[in-house]
């Protein structure tokens, strides 16, 4: 039982690159250590900005950005999937990111999450546009993409991913992705099998 | 036999906290992979400035600055090894790599290196002292310290460790802990294993 357990929280941002590769593989590793996944989009330009940066930590670094494009080639042949430079980076998120949080209150996030990374980062389309995110929507099981779009785009649930977004600034959150158990905060993808262990001792 | 392969080698520098983890488990890992360690110590100071940084990459980052040092105990507490947040962060470290590099031109880098990281991040020790570099050294088996100091001040080990300085930055080094087996690099103490990988199967 995990009544009294903390969630286990994953806060991401569809532009962000080890999001994406944390994304392919955390529903598979959640399951195995029994936990359920609190699916938690946020605005991750917002909360850079307010870290002092103006765009991806690679924008100004062009070494780490060389390693970084590697890296996720690397990382991504050793788990068996594909990985392909997007040719727009970063990727204009909020819609996305919108949809993640109606998918998250409706149940659906595990299957939009890993599908709409897979479409940024692996079939390099453009996920900023309603057309492509509606065939991702469809492809989760729904009959009417547009009616799911229009809820993600009420005021609602736009104040939702600001305060979404406000709650990882105050919780610690300096990137993504990010792993949250309680006030314990784990960053990265290399760091998603500590979080989980950390939530099966807590 | 390892003859046809490309070294194994690691760069460091005594100021940096991942290269502090790193060091303390390298030379087991590395065994254990038949690798022998090319023993790289640099000016990151100098690779940082390069890469636009006036600082740690934690300076101006308070959020991060925090959550590294959380990261880096529960990192060192998983390990079963200390760590301590040093007094005085980050430490001036040329005097100590000068020492490095004589060690490994000697061939005692192996019982220097760890030493060296752990009496900066675990006793906490002023690792910029002569007298404390002094004690590590003769506790690697030398009767005089001294004389091994002076080598490391001679200008012939000042240029060399420039020159490795200019060679990390000429081989698309932009931080510490880095691995390079050819020209493939990887960089950060989560990526040892991955490196180790890389060299086994080139």
């Amino acid at each position: 039982m995990t009544t009294n357990k903390p969630a286990f929280e994953f806060w991401f941002d569809f532009t962000s690159t080890y999001s994406f590769l944390a994304s392919q593989r955390i529903v598979e590793l959640a399951a195995k250590a029994g936990a359920p996944i609190t699916w938690r989009p946020f605005l991750l330009g917002v909360v850079l900005r307010e870290c002092g940066w103006d765009g991806p930590p690679i924008a100004n670094n062009p070494r780490k950005g060389a390693y970084m494009w590697r890296d996720l080639e690397r990382q991504a042949r050793q788990r068996g999937h594909g990985f392909t430079k997007p040719s727009n980076f970063p990727r204009h998120s909020v819609l996305a990111n919108r949809v993640a949080l109606i998918a998250a209150n409706e149940g659906w996030a595990e299957s939009f999450v890993p599908r709409t990374f897979a479409v940024n980062f692996i079939d390099d389309l453009e996920i900023a546009e309603p057309e492509v995110l509606a065939r991702i929507i469809a492809a989760c099981g729904h009959d009417h993409p547009d009616a799911v779009l229009a809820r993600a785009q009420s005021e609602d649930n736009k104040a939702a991913l600001k305060a979404n977004t406000d709650e990882a600034s105050a919780r610690g959150i300096f990137g993504a992705p990010s792993f949250l158990i309680g006030n314990e905060l784990f960053w990265g993808d290399d760091r998603l099998e500590a979080a989980l262990e950390w939530w099966r001792a807590a």
